[in-house]
Parts: C-alpha cells; sequence; structure tokens
C-alpha cells in the first residue's frame, strides 16, 4: 500500500490524523524539523527525537550538490546516513533553484543552474528530480515545479502554475511507486483564487498520494496567505494529506491548521534558535537581551526540553554573549520541542472538540512576552 | 573531611586511585574534559557525562570576566549554572592572564590586565583568584601562579617559581577549607631539576591536598615533559592527588601516567573535535580527508559512542565540508569518549599489573592510520 493517510478527528475544518508510511506513522498536525544538507542543524539526530519530531525535511538542492545523491544511495540512503529513522519528506530542489541560485535558467524541459558550493553545472527536470529523491529514499517525495516568484502578475502566475502543472504530470510519470511511499502534488498560482482553483483540478485530475500549498511564505503575509487557504483547502481532496510548504510561525501554524492543513516545515525554530530568538508558550524573546543575564529562571516554565528543565535564562544569555555553540545547540532544541508541543496540543484540542477555544488560549498566552 | 585521593593499585609509578570530592568520587588516572567558559564546547553537560567524564575543569580568567564569578554565585555557582553535578576544577588564571592577554603587568602582589572581552582592566592577585574560584564553587581550587614563560633562563624560571611559591603561601591564607573542597599547589620551575626540587619542597612546606606540575606543555616537547617528571614526581607525596596541568595527547596521557600522574585536563579532544581532528584507538584522522568522502565504516570500531555507533566516516566528512555544527559536535564527543576510554583502559592496566603490557599495546595499535 502508498503511503496514506486516515482520519482521526475533525473539528470545523481542522483536521487530526495518521500518516501512514514506510518509517512508520506519524500523527498530525505534524511540524517536520528541516534537516537541509542531512543533518538538522545544531541538533543530533537523538536530540531531534526526544522533541517528539517523528518526521524531518532533506533538501533535494542541497544535497545533490553534497555530498551528492549517487553517494547517499552508495552508503544506504539518506535515513541511514542521517541515523533518521522515521519518515523523511524531500524537496523538489525547485524552490532552492529559484531562493537561492541566481545564475539559473529555465526552459520547458527544467532548469540549468550553477553550484553554490564549486560553480559546476547542475540540470534539474521533474525525471532528475524524481530520480534523485529516489536515491535519497524519500518517504514523501515531491513534484518538481517553478516556484513562483512574489508579486507576480495574474498573467505571470498563471504561466508558471501551468509549467507546474505540466511538470507534476512528468512527476508523476516518473514516479515509481513502492509501498509506504508517496508523491504529493504541488498547488501553485500565486494570491489568485481561480488560478489555485485550476491548479487543484489539474493537480486531482493527476491524482497524488497527498497535497501541497506551494508558492507561500514568500512575502505575501499572514493574511494573503489564510486568504489563499481559505479558497484552496475545501477543494482538495478530505482523504489525501495537506502540506503547506515553508510555514511558519506558531500564529501561522495554528491559522493554517484552522483551514485543514496537516503538515508544515519551516527554518524557523531551526534558524531562530541559532541567532538567540526563542519561541516559548508566553511569545519569542531575544536571549541576547542583557534583561536575562541575572534571569536564574526557565526560559518556557511550561517546557519540558533539556534546556527549560536544566538551565535558566541567564546561562542561555551568556552562551550567546561568548558565543558558545552551546547556545545554539540548546535553543534550537526548546524551539523544535515547542513546535512538537505546539502541533500535539492542537491535536488533542481537535479530537476533544475544542479547537477554536485552545487557539485563542494559544494566543492569549504568547501576548505577554513579545508577539510570536 | 576535606578533599582528598586513596590508593587503589600501583604498577611501577603508575597509580590507580580515587578522588573523593565534595561532588563525588572520581576514579583516577582522570581526564577532564575543558569547560572554559562555563560549557565544554559543542557539548551538552548530558552528552559529556556519557562519555564517561566525571571531573570537568572550568576557566578563573575566561568566567571572570564573562559572566563574572558574582553573577555565577549569585545564580547557584557554576554546577547549576552549566548543569554538571559533579566536580569540578578550576584554574587561577594564571596561564591565561599570561597566555590570552598582552597588556598585562605583574607586580609581587598580583597581575593587572585588560579584558579580551571589552578591554575593561581587571586584576588578579592570589587572594582574589581564590575569592573567585570560591564564588563559582570549586571543588577543586588552583593556587594563584605566574605561567613561567618557555624557554627561561635558570635566573628567569628561578625568580618566577619563587614568586609564584609567595602566592602558592598566600593562596593557601586565603583559602577556606569545606568538606570536600580542596586546594592545590603547582609546582613550577621549567625544565631545571633543581627549581622544581626547590618548589616541590616549597609547596609540601605549606601543604596541599594536591599537588599540579604546571609550566608544561608549552613548547618543551614530550621528552623534556617526561624528563621533568622523571625528577619531580618522585619526590611528591604518596598520598596526595597529582595534576599535570594542560596535558595532552594520548601518548603524553599514557607517558605521565607511567611516572605517577592521577589527573589531566586538555583542550585537545574538544579542539581537535571543532577542526575534524578524530583520535581514535588506531591512531589520528582528519575527517576533513576526501578519501572518508565514500567510506561508510565507523569512525572508530572499536568505539561505542554515538558517533562511531549511529554514523560513518562519509557522515562526518560531509559535515565537516558542508560546515555543518553536527560535525564538530559528534567529533568532540567521539574525542572525548575516547580520552575517556584511554584513561579507563590505563586503570584497568595498573589495577591488572598490566600497565607496561598495555601501554606497549596502545603505542602498537595508534601506528596503524597516523600518530597521536
Amino acid at each position: 500500500m502508498t503511503l496514506h493517510w486516515t482520519a482521526a478527528g475533525q473539528d470545523g475544518a481542522a483536521r487530526a490524523g495518521t500518516l501512514h508510511t514506510a518509517h512508520g506513522e506519524v500523527e498530525t498536525p505534524v511540524f517536520m524539523p528541516v534537516g537541509t544538507a542531512g543533518t538538522v542543524k545544531a541538533m543530533t539526530a537523538d536530540a531531534v527525537r526526544s522533541t517528539g519530531a517523528r518526521m524531518v525535511l532533506g533538501n533535494t538542492y542541497h544535497l545533490m550538490l553534497r555530498p551528492t545523491a549517487e553517494r547517499i544511495a552508495r552508503l544506504g540512503g539518506l535515513h541511514k546516513f542521517m541515523d533518521w529513522h522515521g519518515p523523511i519528506l524531500t524537496d523538489s530542489g525547485g524552490y532552492q533553484v529559484m531562493s537561492l541560485n541566481e545564475l539559473r535558467k529555465l526552459d520547458e524541459d527544467g532548469v540549468t543552474f550553477r553550484s553554490h558550493v564549486d560553480g559546476s553545472k547542475h540540470r534539474l527536470t521533474p525525471e532528475r528530480s524524481i530520480e534523485i529523491q529516489h536515491l535519497l529514499g524519500a518517504d514523501v517525495t515531491m513534484c518538481f515545479d517553478e516556484c513562483t516568484p512574489f508579486p507576480a502578475t495574474e498573467e505571470v502566475a498563471a504561466a508558471s502554475m501551468r509549467l507546474s502543472m505540466r511538470w507534476a504530470a512528468r512527476s508523476r510519470a516518473a514516479f515509481q511507486p513502492r509501498a509506504g511511499h508517496g508523491l504529493f502534488g504541488i498547488v501553485q498560482g500565486s494570491v489568485y483564487p481561480a488560478l489555485r482553483a485550476e491548479s487543484v483540478a489539474a493537480l486531482t485530475a493527476i491524482g497524488f498520494e497527498g497535497y501541497a500549498v506551494g508558492g507561500l511564505a514568500v512575502g505575501e503575509g499572514q493574511e494573503a496567505m489564510f486568504a489563499c487557504l481559505d479558497v484552496t483547502t475545501p477543494l482538495l481532496p478530505q482523504d489525501r494529506p495537506r502540506y503547506l510548504m515553508g510555514v511558519g510561525t506558531p500564529a501561522d501554524i495554528v491559522g493554517a491548521v484552522a483551514r485543514g492543513i496537516d503538515m508544515f516545515d519551516c527554518v524557523i525554530p531551526t534558524r531562530s534558535g541559532r541567532t538567540a530568538r526563542a519561541y516559548t508558550s508566553r511569545g519569542t524573546l531575544n536571549m541576547r537581551n542583557a534583561r536575562h543575564a541575572d534571569d536564574g529562571s526557565a526560559l518556557d516554565p511550561a517546557c519540558d526540553c533539556v534546556t527549560c528543565t536544566r538551565h535558566s535564562r541567564a546561562y542561555l544569555n551568556h552562551l550567546f554573549k561568548a558565543e558558545e555553540m552551546l547556545g545554539p545547540m540548546l535553543l534550537t532544541w526548546h524551539n523544535i520541542h515547542y513546535y512538537q508541543t505546539l502541533t500535539r496540543r492542537l491535536r488533542g484540542a481537535i479530537l476533544a472538540g475544542r479547537f477554536a477555544e485552545v487557539a485563542a488560549e494559544m494566543a492569549a498566552e504568547w501576548a505577554p512576552e513579545d508577539t510570536p
């Protein structure tokens, strides 16, 4: 049986369920920490697991350039390489080629670009992207798509989305089904409801194991993002998992779950962990701030991660001021733990039929320290 | 009862024993990872414990400047601050003032210097160094001494050593005895046997809970270091622990244990861990070397640390090439684990009366890959 999702409960549009994969089951809503280059930055795989995380993301673009997909395949696949034995979702490389690479050249067949590592020339097509994701051993493979720039006129957005839909058909054809593995289509269309609807229709006509909403979290703002979800998720098949790519803040996640999204990934908890920004049940904190220097209390008293149960805000402040690696290590650990606690709490609320109430409670809790 | 050491066995001059401290017992020979600024770099306290390490070192110089000893005391002491609940040895600040600070000014009473952090002016005297170490809550406090430059003429070395002996008496007077805590004297005298003997006589006349051999590992080379130990350790009291400061490579440690040393600290395993140099049972390896890129085998097949049991040499090579923080994290973990395995093996050999044999076995094992 291919990778699939089963419903466990629903509250309004918010869904709780289980994703069944070759590397185990994952409860949804799920937040997937980003393991860009074969490591969730500043975390051991054991530490990632200890946060409750059960699924991580790997980046095709980074891994194809270094250490290369062929090398990872020779070494037994990405799960073994990074000691992550739960499911892995890999992106298609499309987003990174567009956002990280200025020397790209797009044509109907694919994209040619130069490596940011050594300047060497590379080419990604739907077929090659799917091949790479097979080599990595992804549980969830993503269609190769073009990341539509933002802002884009409706004409540009339409042309870009239609190219992605042709690539989606080629991705589907290239994908080799295996038990517990699946291919997700990606809805594009920028902020234009008619284009989003056209994209959903094109993808569902092809048929995928799951559907991602792409092209968001690119600068459009939370309101436009939610508006896009409002017109998109109701069109998606009820029985398939839905993944909002690259999102987001805790408030983004709550709002997206409210609109029927099941899966998330984002660099916010990891990147913020390296830049001293803490996400807590009371809001966000800058751990470099001098007001923490003599504060012996826990970063987040409501949190049971190693950072919050063993160390003080004063210690974190010291580590960041002294530029000690343990600062990013402990704060990344906490931030990922917080995101896992968040999605688990949302799941519990959905199953208890209290989603709106819990979402309001969270928003109120965030207020005192800062806004998330 | 003050901090003390009890013998468990002896083989030639090599000793096995137990150090009894306010924060528990430590089997000797012991290697203490260096926790310079309140963290063993790139390691959580749990990870340090998992290597078998039972005692760590903290640096007075770094901690007095940031976050300050008074702040650490207000926050409950260094043990709580860094979540290390085993014994801690703090150095006196003397070595770092001399080696890291070019704007120092030495007089009979102490040293004035400027902070490398913010340029502010500071002063260390024997009394202030001991006070700082009390504020930190050190189990083992070190006398404040002058680090004699190397090379030094016999005249310069004699004057420097005699100043350190006057400071040792002042350190003893300033030290406030507490159960399970102790003050160690530091033997100086550069490479001159007569000066080393004079220093030992001066210190034993004062009386300390332990004796350190200082002023070595400063560029004199292993042969000169061992020659110095040959003339120094036989003069030290049999019933007190002996600590060789800042040493060293695995071969240095084996040679020093053979000459009656019980305690060691060194930045080699941690610093090497950050610069891709691995210490293994087969010798040292540079993990950036391209020959590891496709090597799916464990870094050290004889090692049961998380790095060696979960990951490949290829993965470590990738992490260092991609400049991922997990590279230094995993390699520091392994290196400290290796040093713990080394001292545990030496202890077992001493208790079994097989020290010379095991030392020779180790030297033979190191040969194949590189020299340690």
